[in-house]
C-alpha cells in the first residue's frame, strides 16, 4: 500500500517561469530514465522479487521515494509553465523575440492538452511507456539495470543544471543530484554484494551450467571491424572479470558455418520461390520491356 | 562501412521446424534486449563517440558481429517457420492437438504478413524500437547499460535453451550464450578500465562538481517504506563505492517542504480555479441533485 | 511525498496458479483502463490542479489508493505464474492438452522476460503509456474522464470475474469491483458539485464565451447516415442538458461550402502540381504505354 | 458504406498561411482528443453494437459527420502551410526573426515529410494510434467515453481559439466549437436516456450481480493522504448517484492483508531466491571489496 | 463531407462463429496495410493534393470505399466474435480441446476490452498508428506507395483465405481480392499515365536538378557483399528505367573517405574526452583492479 | 556476416556546426523512410528469401550499403551538433536572436539524451520502429515497397538540399540523392525482370487462382465520391495493365447487401441490449430528468 503526504521531500520553488525549461525538465519525469521510469522499474522488481529479504526491502524502501519524486517533478514543471503565453501567432512572434523564442521552444501541448500542466511524457513529447522498465527475477541483471538508470539520470539533470540559471530550480536539480549519487552508489554496493554472498556472479545467470555453453568462443574478443586499437584493452588479454577465463584477441571471426539453403514454405504463402510456378517466358525480354520505358 | 559475407558466424540449422520457438526466438532479435539493440547501441555510442582510440574501436568491433546476430537469428527463425500450418480454423485445432497447440502459440503475423519469415519485433509482436537504445556520449554510463543488456540478453537465451529440445536451436544457443559471456565480461572490463584510468568515475558524471550537489543527502539511505531489513546492506552504512562517503541510515525523510500553491494560470486556458467566474449557487443545492438520480 | 508499508489492502491469494489467466489481468493493470492508468491519472490532476481545495485533496486520497492497486495485481499476477511451464516445445504441447493450451495462452514474454513476473503491459503485452492518461486542468472534463475510466475498469474486472473460477482471484476481483462501483459514484458526485457550485457547466469549458461559437449549430442533431431512428431521441428534441437551449433535428447537413482551392506550396517541395513543370508529352502515349504491360 | 462530397460543412479559409498554427491545430485532427478519435470511436462503437436502434443510429449519424471534420482540419492545415518556408538554415533565422520563430515553432515533418501537407499526428509529431479510442460495447460507459472525449475537445479548440487572431481560422473553430457543445449535450441527454429506460445504470454494468462484489467497501471515501479538505464533498457523506447506498468516509484504509511470501518459480528461470544455489562465500568479504572501489 | 449508408457493398455474414479467425482478420483492418490504412492513406493524398483535377478526384473516389471496407470487415468480426467464450481457466482449456484452441488462439482483448467487438488493431493486437499511411505531396511516388498497400493488402488476404473454410467469410474475401485487384491496376495505371503527361518521373521527385547530385554513382551497382550473382540482372547493366543512363556493376564501393575526427562538444555535455579532465590515475593499476575480482 | 570498415563511402564534412539542420536530418537517418528502414527492409527480406539466386544475392549487397549510409548520417549529425549550444534559458534566448532561433528549432533530446550526438529518431523525436519495414516473402510485392522507400527518401533529401547551404552538407546530400537514383532505377528493374521471367506478375500475388476472387468488380473504378473528373483517367476505360481485362467506370456502388442484424453475445460480457435484463423504467422519465438539469 501506498500513503501520501501533502509535503514534498524538498522545496521546489523556481524563481520565475519559464515554459521553455518546463519542456527540458520534462525528459527527467517522463523520458526513457526520468523518474517515472525508476520508481515503476523498483517497483516491479520488488513486486516479482522471488526472495523476501534486505534486497526486496531495498526495492520497497527506494521505489516509494521516486513516486515522491514523479511528483516534486511534475509540480516544478507546472510552476514553470504558470505564466505560459497563450498568444502565439507567428505575427506575434516576428515582433517579440521573447514570445518568439518561447513559442518555438516550449511543448504546444503543455498549452493546448494540459491548460499549463506537466504530462507523462520526454522532452520531445513521447508518452512514457512501460518498455522502459526492466524487471527480470535476476537481481544482480536489474541492479546493474538500476545503477545505469541512475547514471544516466544523474548525467541528464547535470546537462540541465547548465541550462538554466534559475536559483531555485538549480536547488532542486542540486538535491536530484544528490540523491542519485546515493543511488548509485547503493545499487553499485548491492550488486556486489550479490556477488560476495554467492547469491548471484558473473556470467549471469550463474546458475546456468556453463557445460552448456560453447566455451570456445567464452572469452575470445573477435573483431569485425579493421581497427586495432582495442586489442590494448584489459578486455583483449588477462584475466576475466568472472575470474573463469582468460581474455584472447582475434582479428577477425574464426569460426564460420554455410549460409543455409533458402526456405521453402508451403506454396499458399504465396511468396516468390527458385522455381516459377506459371509458364516461364522467354529471359530475353525482359531488356527489351525496360528499354521501351 | 558495412560489407557482409554470405556465411554466418556459427552453424544454425534447427532439426525441425518448430513455428512455437519462433516466436519466442523474436524476444533476442526484436526485443528490447534482442540482437538489433546491442548492434544499433554499441553502433550509435561508437558514430557518437568523442574520443577516437581504443573505445571507440571496442564499439565498432563488437557492434558489427552483432549485426551477424541479428542476421543469424533471423534466418532461424525462418527455418523453424518452414513448415508453419495453413489452415488454421477452430475447426482444424479440434481434431488435431498439434495443431490446434501451433495455432495458439504461433505469432500469427509471421504467417500474414511475413509469409513464413521473421520479423523485427519480440515475441509478443511489438515492433523493435529506437528508444530501446542508449547512447548518451558518457562512457561509464553507456558502458553499464551494455553490461545490462548483456546479462539480460544471456537471461533470456537460457531461458529459452530450456523451452527447446532441438539439438540444432540448442547447439545455436550455446554459442550465443558464450558470446554474451565474453561481452558481459568485457564491457565490465571497459568500464573498470574507465575507472583506473581516471578518465571518469562513480557517481557519473564524475566531472560534474560535486560542490554544486546537496551533499548532505548524497550517501543518506532514506527509507520511504516500512521495512527494516535494507538497513542490513551494505549499501546502509560503511564507505561507499565511490570512494567518497559513508553511508547513513534514516528510516524516515529527514528533509521536507509544504507543497507550494496551486498554480493560477492565465484564464483563457479555461481551467478549474479557486474562485468561482460565474455566479455560485448555493451550496445546499449539490445534494438535493444527487439524491434525485 | 509516498510512503509504502508492506501490506496490502485486501488479501490476494490465488488458490492454484494459472499462467493464462495471468495474461488475462494484465489488463486491468497495465491496460488503457488498468490500475496504472487511474494512479498516474489522479496524479498528475492532483500534481497540475489549480484550486487547492477538497477537488485536490480527493485527487490525493483516491490517486495513492490506486498505486496500492498496482501492486495488489502485480503481486497476485507473480503468485498466479509461480508454476508457469519452462519445457514448451511443438512436441511437449502435443503430447499434453494442459501444456498446449497454457502455452497458446500465455504472455510468452512473462516467461521470457519477467521469469515468471508481471510486466507493465497489458493483456496483448503492449506496454503501459503516458498518452493512457487525461489531465486537463478542467475539473468537470476530467471528473468524467475518470468516470469513464472507473465504468470501462469495472466492466473488464466483471468480465475476467466469469474468466476464472479460482476462489481466491475471485475475492480480489470482488473487492476491485466495490472499489470501482465507490469511484464511478465518487466522479459522478464530484461532478455534479461542480456544477452545483457554479465552478464549471456544461458546454464544457463553460467560460468561453458563448458568444464566440457559431450558435446557429449548437443545438442541432445533423444526420448523416440515412436511418431516421436517432430523430426519436431525447437528443433530437426537448431541452438541452446544459439548460441553454432547445435540440432539433436535420436530416441532413443545412451549411456546406464549397472545397477550397489546391494548395500550391514551394516548388521546391517537389509536390505534383497542376501545371507541369518539364515538357508534356502526348497524352496518347499513355494508353500505348500501359497496353503492353 | 460510406460516401464523399466535394463540399465541407462549413466554410474554411484562413485569411494568411501561419506555420505555427498549422502545427497546434493538428492536435485537434491527429491527437488523443482530435476528429480522427471521435470518427473512429463513434465508428466502432456502432459496428460492435449489440442493438440496433435508435442508439446505434446516432452513432453512425454523428459519425460520419466527425470524419468531415477530419477532412475541414486536413485541408484547412494544408492552407495554412502553404507558404511554408523552405530556407531553414541557422544563419538565415539568425538574420529573420519571423523566419527563426516559424523555425522553432513549426512542425518540421510538415515541410521534409508531408510537403507542405497536413498529418495523421498530433501538435507534437505523434502519430495517431489506435489506443485512443474506445468502444466496450457497454453504451453508458461508452456515452461517459464520448462525453468525455467531447469535453476536452472543446476546451483544446477553446484554447486555440486563443492563439490565433485569423479571422479565417477563428470562424472554422468557432463552428466547431458549437458541433462540441452540442455533441456534449447530445451524449449527456443519450447516457441519461439509457438510464431512464433501465436499460444501464450506475454502476456500470449494472447487470452484474451486485451481491458478487464486497459491499462492505462500495460506498467507502478511504483516504490515503493527509489531507481532511475531501470530507466535506458530496462524496464523502449522503445518498450515493446510484441510489443503492450512503457515503461513508474513513481517513485511513479499514482492511488490510498481510504481504503474500515471494514466489519461488521453477530454478530454469534463473531468478535470484532466498536460498543462494552456488557456495556461499563469507559475508565478510563484502565489505572489503566495496572499501578497496 | 462524408455520408454514410447503412447498408454494406458486399455481404458479409459468415456461417459460423470463429474466434480465432476474428483475431487473423483483424490483420486487414488495422494492421500496416489494412483497410484502414489505405483509407487514411488516399483521404490524407487528397486532402494535401495540389492538383485539383482527375488525380485528386480518384483518391476521394476511392479513399470513401474504403472506410467502407473498414465498416465491412468490422462487422464481420463482430460476427465472428458473438459466440466468443468467456469461460476461459486452465482447467477449462485442458478438458476441452476446442475451448483450449480457441483460448490460445484468440485476441484476449476482444473479449475483455471490446465485449466481443472489433478493434482498431492488427493481429497481434498492435494499434493501429499514423506512421502507417504516406502522403508526400508528390504522385508519383504515392502511388507507388498505393500500388505497394493494395499489393501487400491483396497478399494477406490470399493467406486469410487459406485459412478458413466458412463459406461467407471466403464470399467476403473473394470480394475484397477482386477490389484489390482492380486497386493494383489502377495506381499502376495512375503512375504510368503521370509518367506519360510528364507530370513526374524517374527518378523521383524528377524537377529536382539532376546536375545537383552526384552523378557519377547515379547508376552504378556497388556490390557490398561477396555474392556475385546479381551482377546478372538487368540492374547491373543495360539501359536504366528511368531512360537516362545505363547501368554499371561494382564489385565494390569505388569511393571512400577517411573517418571524420571524433566530435568534442562542449564539456558541460560530460561526454567521455580523449584527454581525462581529471588526475588520471597510473594505468597498471588496471589490470590489479580486474584480477581482484 | 558483417564486416566493418573505419572509412565512410563519402565525405560527410559540415562546412559548420547547424543544430537545426542536424534535426532535419535525422528524418533520414531514423524516419518512416530513412535509412535504418531500408538497411533493415532488405535484410530482412534477404533473411526471409525464399530463393537463392540473383534478387537475394541484389538484397544482400544493397543492404550492407545502406547500413553504411546509416553510419554516414550518424557521424554527420554528431558533427553538425559538435557545438550545440547549453545555455538555454528564456533570458538567454530573449537576447541573442540566434539562440533563440536555434532554441526553439533544434532537438532538445539531442543535448539532454545524447550529449551533442545523433539519435535512432525521425525529425520529430519519434523512435525509429520496426513496424517501417516491409518483408512479406512475395518479391514483387517488396520490390515495389523499396521503390516507394527510395522515392520518398529521394523526396525528402532533396527538400533538405534546400534547407541548407552548408557546401559540405549539400555534398553529401548530391551523394545520397544519387545513391537514390539508383536504388530507384534498380527496383524497378527488378520487378520488371520479376514479371519478364514469369516469377510473378500483376496481380499480385499472381499464383492465387483468379478464379476464387469475385471477378465482376475486379476491374471496376467505383466511385464513391461526387466528383466525374476521374473517368477521364486510363484507370476508367481501355486495358488494364495485369492485360487481364478492361476497366469499367461506374459512378456508385453496382452492389450492396443489408446490414447485419447486430449481435448478441453471451449476455456475461455486460454489453447492452436491445432487451433490456432489469426492470424498465417509464420511458416518460426521460425528459423530466434531462429538463431539470
Amino acid at each position: 500500500m501506498f500513503f501520501h503526504k501533502q509535503e514534498l521531500q524538498f522545496k521546489a520553488t523556481p524563481a520565475k517561469p519559464d515554459a521553455l525549461f518546463a519542456r527540458r525538465l520534462q525528459e527527467v519525469l517522463g523520458g526513457q530514465y526520468g523518474e517515472i521510469t525508476v520508481a515503476m522499474q523498483y517497483g516491479f522488481q520488488a513486486w516479482n522479487s522471488h526472495e523476501p529479504g534486505k534486497y526486496r526491502d531495498l526495492l520497497f524502501g527506494i521505489g516509494a521515494e521516486e513516486f515522491g519524486h514523479v511528483e516534486m517533478l511534475a509540480i516544478t514543471i507546472a510552476q514553470l509553465l504558470e505564466k505560459a503565453p497563450i498568444e502565439q501567432s507567428e505575427a506575434a512572434a516576428a515582433s517579440d523575440p521573447v514570445l518568439g523564442a518561447v513559442m518555438g521552444g516550449m511543448d504546444v501541448q503543455h498549452a493546448i492538452v494540459a491548460g499549463a500542466g506537466a504530462r507523462a511524457v520526454d522532452s520531445n513529447g513521447n508518452p512514457w511507456q512501460g518498455s522502459y522498465i526492466t524487471a527480470s527475477g535476476n537481481l544482480l541483471a536489474d541492479f546493474t539495470a538500476n545503477a545505469n538508470a541512475e547514471m544516466q539520470g544523474r548525467l541528464q539533470v547535470a546537462r540541465l543544471y547548465n541550462m538554466t540559471d534559475d536559483h531555485g530550480v538549480r536547488e532542486l536539480l542540486s538535491f536530484l543530484l544528490a540523491r542519485d549519487t546515493m543511488h548509485q552508489n547503493q545499487w553499485t554496493a548491492a550488486a556486489a554484494e550479490l556477488r560476495a554472498e554467492g547469491r548471484e556472479d558473473l556470467p549471469v545467470p550463474s546458475n546456468f551450467p556453463l557445460s552448456q555453453e560453447y566455451r570456445d568462443v567464452s572469452y575470445q574478443y573477435i573483431n569485425f571491424s579493421d581497427g586495432a586499437a582495442a586489442a590494448e584493452g584489459s578486455w583483449a588479454s588477462g584475466p576475466t572479470p568472472d575470474g573463469k577465463g582468460e581474455f584472447t584477441y582475434l582479428d577477425a571471426p574464426g569460426t564460420s558455418a554455410p549460409m543455409p539453403p533458402a526456405t521453402q514454405p508451403d506454396e499458399r504463402y504465396y511468396g516468390t520461390t527458385p522455381k516459377p510456378n506459371i509458364v516461364e517466358k522467354a529471359a530475353g525480354v525482359v531488356k527489351d520491356k525496360l528499354s521501351t520505358k
